[in-house]
């Protein structure tokens, strides 16, 4: 990117546990910026933060925050976001945003950089950053859907705790220790912090995630069933999913169903994933190796293994798909969307 | 059980997790035992058990060891089942067998007491317990096969370590305590003992449990596959599954899509699972209320929630399926078949 137009970049949420991987990405893949606005609420204002060897004071963010910003990345939550981004977007910059607040609205592109990049070009200055269990799947379906076609998804969800954010992380590591040291687990946060009912969630499996709607759903699980379609392009796709947190902090697995429109040879469907963009391969069983969390966290790219044929519908396959919710699912989703605006311009 | 026959019973491998559960059980169930016989491999031989009070000592298990015994529960791993239960049989023992040795053997009864009591009758000796994962599953789903009939069934499991044994719980709360101390959680046992490769368990998720197949699946997934349609006695009923280990210590937790062959109100499936023999409904999303494996855990029954209506497809729905996968997945199914036993003689 030398020779290249230097951006005046914001982030928005800069404290949070996703801000906070955002900057250390823009430092690592040397994004070109001008200046360095990091914003945050007024609680969080005032601290500083390491860029380039090199402190930045973070300022409260305001409407005013924006004046000279070309890039705005958002992830404060979506009442931040509702707030600010029409603000900074009449201040001339581009918005990604992290948060659900524009994601489903038909104005705004919802991108994953390997499934449809090209939606980026048509935002009317917010470009919104997909859920985190959905990009992971989608970016690993793309390939599956462009050779086959997909008509149905069946997913059931491994959800690490650091989705619901630092205080979620060091929760489940209290209550880690409580168990151990025999003492009651204390909940005090997850599955919804704010909602009355608190589950513990070390040693255990809590199927909720974001709060229920009347079909029985959760949020989340909407999230993935409507984002899909959208980002997908298609309508026709039907989705189901389950969405559960579990004792892990980095890395979201996800357990996949996928009925193809169309027949297909599992080598090849193995070599079309051995191929695509941003997916790695981990799929030996012989050699007992398929993605884990454990290996994935801190990593950019999603893992996809126990690629296998459905037994019972031939036009179906099963797989395990893995990434780093933090980078992948968040961070470096919103990076790498920020890069295609870079080179755009 | 009062003026009732009784009987002697021999508990073969009487020292691991489920042994020691089936005996609990006796105990509390208050089982008609003349006589309680505890056996396990040479090496455990000599220890003393508690029952009602009274130590029993436990002996080494050998062809000789059931001479008068009526009936003999199995969890020792399959090879000593398939080394003793022939010579059990022969002494006129009923074997109740808890590995996977014959369960899929034409002539061997694999039964849950909820979906198939009437199969106990047509044993030759042995009754095979099914798969732990498996008999959850299948107690939740017999009361809508029988009202709508199941056409497909996708299943992907969140199982704890006890299933692995004593030793998988060691290991696992051992890897905890040295990750939350900043050490490597020097993995051991998991996945599979006997398997060269190990992986972390704490603050992750495995996608093997048992051995893989060429097929791509495991055995733990074949189990669920083959297993259930031999409960159900339906060989068309079509089921995928993957399971997973996850940093749990007791409980199952099963996230299953369901295809019935009929229509159905989703009200009436909720009555029916409420109603239905050994199924507890925890089903009020509105209080964040659904069964959790550290609920279920000590228990007997098996707790079914997040019953929904499919958005995708109308004959489809949705179930979260917990269960103690030492008690009605191992133990306490076992009991309850040989209480079957003893009613009828």
């Amino acid at each position: 990117m030398s020779n290249q137009k230097l951006f005046n970049v914001a982030v928005v949420g800069a404290t949070g546990a996703v801000g906070e991987q955002i900057i250390r990405l823009l430092e690592a893949r040397n994004f070109p910026i001008k200046e360095l606005k990091l914003l945050s609420s007024a609680r969080s204002a005032g601290v500083k933060l390491s860029f380039k060897g090199h402190d930045i004071v973070v300022q409260e963010a305001t409407p005013e925050s924006f004046q000279g910003v070309d890039i705005a990345l958002f992830s404060a939550g979506g009442d931040v976001t509702k707030a600010l981004a029409p603000h900074a977007v009449e201040a001339g910059a581009i918005c990604i945003d992290n948060t659900s607040a524009y994601r489903m609205d038909p104005e705004t592109p919802l991108v994953v950089p390997e499934v449809n990049v090209d939606k980026i070009n048509e935002h009317k200055g917010i470009i919104a950053n997909p859920n985190c269990s959905t990009i992971q799947m989608v970016a690993a379906l793309k390939p599956l859907y462009d050779r086959y076609g997909i008509s149905r998804i069946i997913v059931s969800t491994y959800q690490a705790v650091s989705g619901a954010g630092a205080k979620a992380i060091n929760e489940m590591l209290r209550q880690s220790q409580e168990v151990l040291s025999g003492n009651p687990a204390n909940p005090d946060i997850l599955p919804v912090g704010s909602l009355p009912v608190k589950h513990q969630i070390a040693f255990n499996a809590i199927p909720q995630i974001d709060k229920f709607l009347d079909n029985g759903f959760t949020n989340e699980e909407m999230k993935m069933i409507l984002e899909t379609k959208k980002i997908m392009g298609d309508e026709s796709i039907e989705v189901t999913a389950t969405c559960v947190r579990i004792p892990v902090v980095y890395g979201h697995s996800e357990s996949v169903y996928v009925e193809l429109k169309e027949d297909f040879d599992i080598e090849e469907v193995k070599t079309l994933l051995a191929n695509a963009p941003g997916i790695v391969l981990v799929d030996n069983p012989a050699e007992q190796q398929y993605p884990l969390a454990t290996d994935a966290a801190g990593k950019l790219e999603t893992f996809v293994g126990r690629v296998r044929r459905d037994l019972s519908n031939p036009k179906a396959l099963n797989m395990w798909i893995v990434s780093d919710n933090l980078l992948k699912g968040a961070a470096w989703n919103a990076v790498q969307i920020a890069e295609y605006i870079a080179i755009e311009q």
